[in-house]
């Protein structure tokens, strides 16, 4: 598959087999017509010197017949996914089922893995090719038979128009300066990373990054998304927040949507790529509750005092953010299903169980395998800039929750708001601002 | 105790000893001011004649003082709880320490008690008098001495110009038939009760069945409130929904608010009081994914879902509800703490685990001793109206769940939303309507 798509060159693909597939971006844009399956039996004959095993068609074991004359190959979208890890290779098989049902995309989907060498001596990305799985990080689950894994990063962005960003957001920079001058110049991107860096002076969006780095526009896609139970199709939602065009973003949105996966998109950046960072810090704050054996009353407060900072913190930092950007998925229902499950709130659970004794550090070490806590460390960053800029009054949710994770509060401060409620007034309702 | 209050006429109640309180119609209303919990240790001389042992002042064993020149005994206002089971007890406790506190409410706090016999042959009413416990729906916590329960629905409410009603819902038009020419006109009314019935026509909010039958003006409190749990003074919020008067609505928060129990208002009446009944449905499908155990990342899907269609049919039942309202603890705190505990999740769990074979009356009867689901019953009246108005294609999570409680839809219908998502734009969100 890797050989075959280095060696034959890009012009050749305007005689690869195509399926002739609805013609997407002529429908209405509504959740219905995206999701109705349509049959797509017809396909262009294929010239004999082309017809290589290795194509996705032949594999998918499919008929030819009429010329598909519409859409010309070289106009269609080709998407690269930038990173194979879990939830990278979610997206993977999430986007390699639409590019080979819509027209206006590329079937072959490639995927860029950090190469790794498995136990048995094969390398991941030969591993993933011959067997259709990312046999590491989403063992048992078929990626379809479009995704190529491609060791090699310039390689797999060069011909793509469509650029899915998704690994760890401390990765990013390093390669977006691998990147740069590397891809088309008309490609868009969209970021998948949750977890940014907040500094005083403000938020790194990595959609920010990506687009300062290799001037190419930038989406990103968020929501309640836990990989393992999206690999296995239960139903779940998604977000994109977009910036300037409405466009890009409607084609993002067809290429991510299945009948179990509804994506919807705001033009609100920002405020969607915020979500994804904040929502950790209110998790601590819900396992706190866990831990102190509150209850789901108790709870249920204080993920909602949780979101109502977030949605705060957000509009004072970018004034374009919007409120209504908090009711999509990423907003009320991440913040719901981080803290429900997650490691987060399993630390802090633990975390208030001990009387905060032992410390966030030991109980990661503890707990996690390895993993990282990120709710912890965002606190202590959302801390700072409230520090810097004179707003811990008004966040005594944040506020508290770092206070507490450095042992200066006991764990019970998270349910003692009452004695430091925000200083807005109660004119309108607590989430006014 | 009822004697004593039947038979000392009100204004005698001008020489009765009163503490000091806080002068809180003057504070700013903010809600540290609210929470802040000032000594009182000042009270008026009292005439002998009137040193009562019934006196709630004898019972609190407190010092006399100066005497409070600033606000006239009969200025003060005067409450009356109207219901006296879980919840309505939960409300007397939280209301009785505040007459105490603050200067502006007389510290008696009248609860009408629907007498029962108790078992050992004492009336409930004596017995919560005698005890300060409501012994039967709220046993183990004390209401505060300054709660005088009283079986005469008639007298209970006659000096009262602060009455909060907290009844099962399908009572309040008999209690208000009762109650007609018998109040007093200045009283403002604030419901507690959660629960309406939906006509085709619309909903007929309790708010609007009190004012219409007894000429007053009335507010609504709703929120994530289990009455146990406050009870025990678990930290949790409240939203108070007003109609015209902010004035009138900061009395009530005032009323209410505790250190472990905040409360807003907003002005929106009908979609708090609206939060309150649809939540019930949102809960039934959440219940649903429970019982298919899709986990955590679908069922906050189908919460944010739930969400999404409590406020859009908020909205178009009644132009004035506003967005912010479904932010508040009325709306997102509800929704998450009845989807995560409650009657209607557990029931819709069961029901779902048995694949639809056991009706929800049967598992109504196996599972709840007698209580009532609202959820059901909700749903079919949601349904009613969305047909009647042609509305059904645009709550597909509301017909849904209707269609699974009748048998005419399997449960997993509940996670196959992607197949009748509504017929919006992607345009901005699903979140937009």
């Amino acid at each position: 598959m890797l050989l075959f798509s280095h060696t034959i060159p890009s012009i050749s693909r305007l005689f690869f087999p195509l399926p002739l597939k609805p013609n997407d971006l002529s429908a209405p844009t509504t959740f219905s017509s995206l999701n109705l399956l349509r049959p797509s039996h017809l396909y262009l004959h294929l010239p004999p010197p082309f017809s290589l095993p290795s194509s996705p068609f032949h594999r998918r074991g499919v008929t030819m017949g009429e010329a598909d004359r519409t859409t010309a190959d070289a106009e269609r979208f080709r998407v690269t996914v930038v990173g194979s890890g879990n939830w990278g290779s979610v997206a993977a098989k999430l986007v390699a089922s639409n590019t080979l049902r819509l027209r206006s995309f590329h079937d072959e989907v490639r995927m860029w893995v950090f190469e790794e060498m498995l136990p048995g001596g094969e390398k991941l990305s030969d591993a993933i090719n011959r067997t259709n799985e990312n046999v590491k990080y989403l063992p048992g689950v078929k990626l379809g038979k479009n995704v190529v894994a491609d060791p090699d990063l310039e390689n797999a962005v060069r011909e793509a128009n469509m650029l899915v960003f998704v690994t760890p957001h401390q990765f990013m920079e390093g390669i977006c300066k691998m990147l740069v001058g590397k891809i088309r110049p008309e490609a868009e991107g969209i970021s998948l990373i949750k977890g940014m860096e907040m500094k005083k002076e403000g938020p790194c969006l990595i959609s920010k990054l990506i687009t300062d780095m290799l001037s190419i526009n930038c989406c990103v896609l968020m929501g309640a998304n836990i990989a393992n139970e999206i690999a296995v199709e239960k139903f779940s939602e998604a977000t994109i927040g977009y910036q300037h065009s409405k466009e890009v973003a409607q084609r993002w949105t067809k290429l991510f949507s299945q009948s179990y996966f509804i994506v919807s998109a705001v033009q609100d950046i920002e405020g969607v790529e915020l979500c994804g960072t904040l929502k950790n810090v209110v998790a601590i704050g819900a396992g706190l509750v866990d831990g102190l054996d509150m209850g789901n009353n108790t709870k249920a407060a204080i993920m909602r005092i949780g979101l109502r900072e977030m949605r705060a913190l957000s509009k004072l930092l970018f004034s374009s953010v919007k409120d209504n950007t908090f009711f999509e998925s990423c907003g009320v229902a991440d913040v719901i299903t981080t803290c429900l499950g997650g490691r987060n709130r399993r630390v802090a659970e633990a975390f208030a169980k001990s009387g905060g004794n032992k410390s966030f550090d030991e109980l990661e070490a503890e707990l996690l395998q390895g993993q990282k806590l990120q709710g912890v460390s965002t606190a202590k960053e959302v801390y700072d800039v409230l520090s810097h800029r004179g707003w811990k009054g008004l966040f005594p949710f944040f506020t508290t929750v770092h206070e507490i994770c450095i042992g200066q509060l006991p764990p019970s401060a998270i349910v003692e708001y009452g004695e430091r409620t925000p200083k807005f007034s109660l004119d309108e309702g607590s989430s006014k601002f």
